[in-house]
């Protein structure tokens, strides 16, 4: 049992929240037990330690089980330990330690080559909660594969990691790309593109889903920049009834990729008689 | 100009981020550019004060200037005098301390004789940038009224404030409402009460969303209690098509909000034959 919250592997655990000891290591943490759970059970190969209290060990016996299963290995650890392994204020006693994936020679064009029906390409996102929140509805809602441009929040910094509650580990998500080439492979890859922003001219429910799209979004502040909303194939704009000037970045997000999740959530319907303020 | 960041006036506009002073003083702040236009345009007469830095005033001289039409005192202050009286680290020159709306001897009652068409309920939600984005789009989704149960975060807590983008001035909210007691009351109103929950036995496309109903939402972390999903006329999950386990409370609030807006973002079908993972 690790009981020193001093010891240096527990300040090596400690020192992954920040970005450039992530990247040195090529590791990141995830905490409490659904994150565990679902990089236990969707990327087993990508945990390399797993560090349990007492409490979360008889409570989570089956998940430690299913681990060892696996060949991961599991340090019971003091509370204290916990604590000090990671930022939030009130652990949950569980965390494991994970590889980051190393991506192939070309992650975008694998995903590409799968065929995918809806992808979610977030631009110059740097909210740590929106990337989450965004990426756990894009799981939700049933999309292929999520893209980061350059520019944008880690993925693997614990906030991001948290929000996504476990989604991370479910769905393809491909960091680091630069925004113009990737909107002219999608698009040369028969890849609708379309710009989620207030300014669209297209209402959302006039949005044509039929066909493979991807969802482009920008920054939570300043949204997406002209020149990358006239290299997309449409602009679209998710209706607003009330006084609201808009919505945040992460419910937009959610009711575009809802739209085009076809469980019939949200009707395509070009050629909608459907009035809105402001028509 | 106010120069002194150690002013009393600066002290007792920063006090107003805690709770208890801001019941005292029955007043609150909001802050940055828009939050503070909107309560100036939709609550005027309930802004006191309102201060901005230079460059504030020379950006926004036209929100000044409408702010004093209202007879709103506007206070040139200096950048420091700004920083001292906000929490946001960054702040953006301009800040309203406006008054708390004392409530009306029944404020829910008020709102259920203007026939409303949708309601939001918000019970025991404890996280004031869920709370605030869940008002913000309310407000997006044409809800007619925010509903807080007792137990709620303080919507005039500055995150809240932010989170809302100045919806907090654009619809009526109600606070501190006894849950069962509410949900009986909107039931002999003829308001359906739906609880959205992923433990709900009807799916979003399924639902009766025809007539006037109210949604009713519970904590982020432990959603609603059973005995709240057994006194709503329906439970109500959105569906999940990825692997993850649910969406969480301000995106599902989100896509639910805008499945009753009406705009054909959301169809309501019943008998709907689309299959569903889990089904």
């Amino acid at each position: 049992m690790l009981t020193n919250p001093r010891a240096d592997r527990v300040k090596a655990v400690r020192a992954l929240s920040r970005r450039s000891s992530r990247e040195r290591a090529g590791r990141f943490v995830a905490e409490g037990p659904q994150s565990v759970r679902e990089a236990v059970r969707y990327a087993p190969a990508d945990v390399v330690d797993l560090y349990a209290d007492p409490a979360a060990a008889t409570r989570h016996a089956d998940l430690l089980a299913e681990a060892r299963a696996h060949g991961i290995r599991v340090h019971p650890a003091s509370s204290d330990v916990l604590a000090a392994m990671t930022e939030t204020p009130t652990h949950q006693g569980l965390l494991a330690v994970c590889h980051i994936p190393g991506p192939g020679p070309d992650p975008l064009g694998e995903i590409l080559a799968s065929g995918p029906r809806v992808l979610a390409f977030l631009t110059h996102v740097r909210d740590p909660g929106n990337a989450g929140t965004v990426i756990r509805a894009a799981d939700a809602a049933g999309v292929d594969a999520v893209l980061l441009s350059e520019g944008s929040v880690d993925v693997h910094a614990p906030k991001v990691v948290r929000s996504t509650a476990g989604s991370l580990f479910h769905l393809p998500v491909v960091t680091g790309l630069p925004v113009p080439a990737t909107l002219d492979r999608l698009r040369d890859h028969g890849i609708h593109t379309l710009a989620a922003d207030g300014a669209g001219s297209t209402l959302l429910p006039d949005a044509d889903l039929r066909g493979p799209h991807a969802w482009v979004f920008g920054n939570e502040a300043w949204g997406l920049p002209p020149e990358v909303r006239a290299r997309c194939d449409d602009v679209v704009r998710v209706p607003i009834l009330g006084r609201a000037e808009s919505l945040n970045l992460a419910t937009a997000a959610t009711v575009c990729l809802y739209a085009s999740s076809g469980v019939g959530v949200v009707t395509s319907s070009p050629g909608s008689s459907v009035q809105f303020p402001g028509d």
